[in-house]
């Protein structure tokens, strides 16, 4: 036994996510004080005294109400979308939550008699029926949880994106902050919440399941499902609405009419702002919200059927929990070295101060793992690998977190390495502008492609080392690892839409153009670390999907995956063939929105007088409800591919196909989703370079209007749909089809493959 | 035994390749009477009376002499490019060989003593030096054989570009049937060729081998190393080489001077035209060479380790080359429906005709399938499966070949759907040019993504179906039976470069526009028969990498590859991500040479005075000299990823993960190679759909210039590399590091996995 003892243990999980949660709301009341409405005369935000360059219009009442106007309506477009998303949601929950029932309830034949446990041999467990009741309930909770989530999320940013503009014009460092701490709420939240929510979750079925722990968390597999399925309609639905408009609001007013981004006079403008709110925020963080949770059930999974979970030891299953748990308190602590500690002057120190949060959470968090190991596992146990028992010691584990923890730095690194304009990647594709769109384009797909190199030695790397010591359960301990950093990345993460929409609100506002530069200053740092936090959601995608697929190779009672079996064979090069499939759905339906979008976006110019001038308003709502519209028509069939997939093949061909199916996505998906991601921020940034004229090599490109800037800004729109939605769409389709697959891994096992048993 | 004796079969093999070798030489003859030169008044070509839309010119001695000399400036282009090419591969060839030698003459120490067969126990088996020798020269023969096809191909291609031309002036059938009647000289010279020299190899190897086929065909495998990296070299080279020149030519010619396609003034040009020549055709040629000889050289290793090699039936051992044999002959009957029992009268007759070889040959060779299976197979044996014989019947071979031909008439029909703008795909991505390149970029990403789908589920059919009858030895022989219509395949291939050619030296010879329309026709037929042909060969890369793959891992001893192990998952991925690195540096290849290229190009505008208007000439040389140097230069960094890779993954990381990345690269390389290649074409066909403006729809977004065509021609640039340089390739990189493992199985096998070992 460890040192911590099962009392400390259920004070310290809910402790933690307690402080978690409070921190947040601290965050949110700070950010809170700033003022967006008011009694004209009051001062706006904190009582300290303006700092020494104070701007017209602080106490203006005229701007901070224009200011208020427009974060109503992209709150109200957001709120609305969302809750539009949710009655869909709602429907497919009901009827997805039918099936789990059903299928697992046949395994046994609704049998509600106990039965002998599979891997605890000699006791009696729980009647397959219960599993199925339970799994139902977990998935409607990680559902409920994800959901949360994403709502919250999305709720903060539109809070706190007009504070940022307001804070924009008393210094860049007071507008950071403003940011940051938003984005603080929204990373401390969903770690906080998915970690309680779990938990509780955890006693509550304790009280039935008492010791037969084998259903237990056989049924808590059943969180991760419902936190990802919603994860893949929130990213897939949220991607498709913000680049239709983005993509439409563009294609447009930056290229046909020339005027700048976010100008109020263009109809897609608040469309545009809305997709920012409900597409990278509430999707990624239904995104990293469900590979939290999948992540922690395959853990927890392969822990019950190992000698923690045999043994009965609390303290040793809930590790992974507890590096949850701890993940939290040193985020905490980094976060106070961003807000607190030190203190932005400058423009240029935005983003080496959203890097170093990275590298101290990294670096706090080793020693955080090597204290949680030695204090919550025993010196020795053994852990379930395919039919054998593996015996590992308490330091193999250290090592699997720290290197999956690591393998994330090395990938956020990496990312920025070949998406941001300070290097000489993205200068290369900005340069490769001369000739025009061609070569821009075929420049960027290369280095997306060769991008993909030190990421996949890293997973590749963190696989064979955490897999050589600890089977599956290292895997799934070094995808925990990658994302016990969860709230830190998250709060830079979502920093950056905050930042971009404060942006947008500056120039609707009519602000002056020293506070756009500001916000501008703030939106380029928020790029790279939006293509940073895609790297990481890439990243632990990969690991989690690897971890539930031992989970489900172990549950559906196979040993091998032999790629020398045509079942298998077959399974991996469709599986290999599906990302291909689902990114052809979504760009497609990027494609189609933006093109309606765009003759929207037309028809108002063309028919509405005075637009141009800015005498008449355009009709925002026409362009919001275009949005909506498609991305919930066009969600449906890449989300039904994905939640099909796994049914069809485990149903008509078997564990095995299906195992390979899983393997082949999950290779193949990985290199998609961070070449896409990747081309589509190298683009973006190569645009900015050139329209910021840093270096002597820029203002060659440029000025906005030039050549080399309209093949850049072609590019940028190309890869809008890649970085923002097909992309990272990709990391719920594999990780998704996983934890399908392992919830039900026992109807497979006993019903499946009916094809082959026909022939 | 079969019905077909010893000594029928070997005149049968023989003598079907020198029937197709004097085929080929009768076409070429025949091609030979169309006169590029001659005494003024002489009539050109056949003694037949002209049709009767008999044109201005034939008997014009200056347009024949203009023709004539383009010709030539063509060919020494092309002919000074490969013998440069060939100095570069002899010094690879030369190290290479010494590599095979060492290597696998250190498996048993360098011993010249004989030792115990592997399989066929009880008896003695040829010293492992033997084996390295004769792989050896196995190897030096298969480079030489796909030097000499690819270089055959070339000369016959530059021979009958100009005749095209020529015999276009006297109507569009006769052109056709030019153009096809030496794409035919090159597919059945490749054909036979490559048949009779793997015939005589082998009779020759018998003299000392004797009984022991074991260490016979092991040693013949290196023919197909041999063949396959010649293609390597000959395909990214030569892809390289073509769209420097071909994206260099289109952006300064037809973007910024707006000038047509092959203008004599664009210096790029003839550039342009010899890389049709070089890539098109000798890159072509050289690869699906080296797919016939790996898939056979994968069946005669894996039949020679079953009861054919044990049992020394030599007529069952040959069943690949009678294979082959009946191959040649029904691609002889095919094509005379294309030359002289049918005969085309309108350009709309051209695309279903070569569409029909395609559909004719399948079915005949069908018939021809089951006639050899039955004479050449006993009716029962066993075939060796991975460490277990397994039974067979020789009806089972009889579905795996025919299964694997109709899979690639699948491949091929879908191809043609994808790419044609005959259908709505390719009409889709022309409309959304209507709103720019960026969603013109965004649809063609999508379609190739889209049209994976089917091709791979008829490979995942094909590879289920023989994979389930005749284990690897099924698999080897699908892809033979893909490739067995390879003749017909290789002249309606051959026949696009020819036709584009044609074209080119119509327009610079400034022949009439209704000689440009016809040649224009040949051509766009030729687009849509190029993007089946690429096609066929990665459906039959895939099938052959799979058949090489199971030859390896029998070879190398093992018996399954697990993807439950970390050393073969983290291969599995390392193997997936391995085709985007080849493919970044290809593209970047591609768009570096072409910047020098629009520079040079750029250059000679400006400062050659007289140029635009005609009145002086262009220097044409240092165009060619450009893509030449880049293409030699930027074929290395890419060919040593390949060759080196099973290389070091062998050495240090041993057969297991070398398997997973055999598996890995084979599932990944499919999908991006096939979407590479129909994006590509699709753009390609986007784009001559708005210039050729053939309906209502297609007029709305024409005409040449219009807004919508520019953007179509941005996406063609883009598509250049993709679908000529870096899809191809793919094929290569899959086929080329299988056949690699396969021969330095055994030293793998011996002293490979030194990492691990020192771990």
């Amino acid at each position: 036994m460890g040192l911590l003892s099962e009392g400390l243990t259920q004070v310290v999980i809910p402790l933690a996510a307690v402080v978690g949660i409070g921190f947040a709301l601290l965050q949110w009341f700070l950010v809170s004080k700033v003022k967006v409405s008011g009694v004209y005369g009051e001062r706006n935000g904190f009582k300290d005294k303006l700092i020494a360059d104070e701007e017209e219009g602080v106490n203006s009442l005229e701007v901070t109400n224009k200011c208020a106007e427009i974060q109503h309506a992209i709150s109200i477009g957001a709120t609305s979308f969302l809750f539009t998303q949710y009655r869909y949601l709602s429907i497919f929950v009901g009827v997805f939550s039918t099936i789990i029932f059903l299928f697992l309830g046949s395994v046994k034949g609704f049998s509600t008699k106990s039965e002998a446990c599979t891997y605890n041999t000699g006791n009696m467990c729980k009647p397959a029926l219960a599993n199925a009741f339970f799994s139902t309930v977990a998935f409607l909770l990680g559902a409920f949880t994800s959901v949360l989530s994403g709502f919250l999320g999305m709720k903060i940013a539109t809070y706190a994106n007009a504070r940022t503009t307001l804070e924009a014009r008393r210094g860049v460092g007071k507008a950071f902050i403003t940011a940051f701490r938003s984005g603080a709420v929204m990373g401390f939240l969903l770690a906080a919440n998915g970690l309680l929510v779990l938990y509780i979750t955890i006693n509550l079925f304790k009280l039935y399941y008492g010791d037969d722990w084998e259903g237990l968390y056989e049924s808590i597999t059943g969180y991760g499902l419902g936190g990802s399925s919603m994860a893949l309609f929130g990213r897939v639905g949220g991607g498709i609405y913000t680049k239709a408009a983005d993509v439409g609001a563009d294609l447009v007013g930056k290229v046909e009419r020339n005027i700048p981004e976010d100008d109020p006079r263009n109809p897609a403008v608040i469309a545009d702002n809305v997709g920012d709110n409900v597409g990278d925020i509430a999707g990624m963080g239904s995104d990293l919200f469900g590979s939290y949770a999948e992540s922690s059930c395959a853990a927890l999974f392969v822990a019950s059927i190992s000698s923690f979970g045999i043994g009965h030891d609390y303290t040793a299953m809930s590790y992974p929990l507890i590096i949850s748990s701890m993940g939290i308190v040193v985020c905490l602590v980094t976060t106070l070295f961003a807000t607190d500690l030190f203190e932005i002057r400058k423009v240029s120190e935005i983003e080496p101060a959203l890097k170093r949060q990275l590298l101290i959470s990294t670096i706090f968090m080793t020693a955080g793992i090597a204290a949680v190991t030695f204090v919550s596992l025993p010196s020795e146990f053994t852990l379930f690998s395919f039919g054998t028992n593996k015996a590992v010691k308490n330091w193999y584990l250290f090592f699997c977190v720290s290197i999956g923890l690591w393998a994330g730095l090395v990938i956020g690194y990496t990312t920025e390495y070949y998406t941001s304009n300070a290097y000489s990647p993205v200068q290369d594709v900005a340069d490769s502008c001369r000739t025009g769109a061609a070569t821009n384009v075929i420049f960027g797909l290369a280095l997306g492609y060769k991008s993909v190199i030190i990421p996949v030695f890293a997973i590749a790397f963190a696989i064979y080392v955490s897999f050589s010591l600890a089977a599956m359960y290292g895997i799934a301990v070094a995808a925990l690892g990658m994302l016990s950093t969860i709230s830190t990345g998250l709060a830079i993460d979502a920093y950056g839409p905050i930042s971009d929409n404060a942006g947008g609100i500056a120039e609707m506002a009519g602000m002056s153009h020293k506070i756009r530069e500001r916000t501008d200053a703030l939106d380029a740092a928020g790029n790279t670390t939006a293509a940073i936090g895609k790297g990481f959601a890439i990243g632990s995608a990969a690991l989690v999907s690897l971890a539930l697929f031992g989970a489900y190779v172990s549950r559906a009672g196979i040993e091998t995956v032999d790629v020398l079996t045509p079942k298998v064979f077959i399974g991996l090069i469709v599986g290999a063939m599906l990302p291909y499939w689902f990114s052809a759905m979504t760009m497609k339906s990027v494609g189609s929105a933006a093109l309606k979008m765009v003759e929207e976006v037309r028809r108002q110019f063309n028919t509405i007088p005075g637009l141009m001038e800015g005498t008449a308003k355009p009709d925002y709502a026409t362009c919001v409800k275009i949005s909506t519209d498609a991305s919930l028509r066009e969600m449906i069939p890449p989300g039904a591919l994905v939640m099909l997939t796994p049914l069809v093949a485990g149903t008509f061909f078997g564990v095995e196909t299906l195992a390979g199916i899983l393997a082949g996505s999950l290779v193949s998906g990985v290199q998609i989703a961070i070449s896409a991601s990747n081309t589509g921020g190298a683009w973006d940034n190569a645009k900015k370079y050139i329209e910021a004229g840093g270096s002597e090599h820029a203002k060659s490109l440029g000025p906005k209007g030039s050549e080399p800037h309209k093949a850049a800004v072609i590019g940028d729109t190309i890869g809008d749909p890649l970085k923002d939605t097909s992309g990272p769409s990709l990391n719920i389709l594999i990780k998704l089809m996983a934890v399908e697959s392992l919830v039900f891994a026992p109807f497979f096992a006993a019903h499946g493959g009916l094809l082959f048993k026909w022939l």
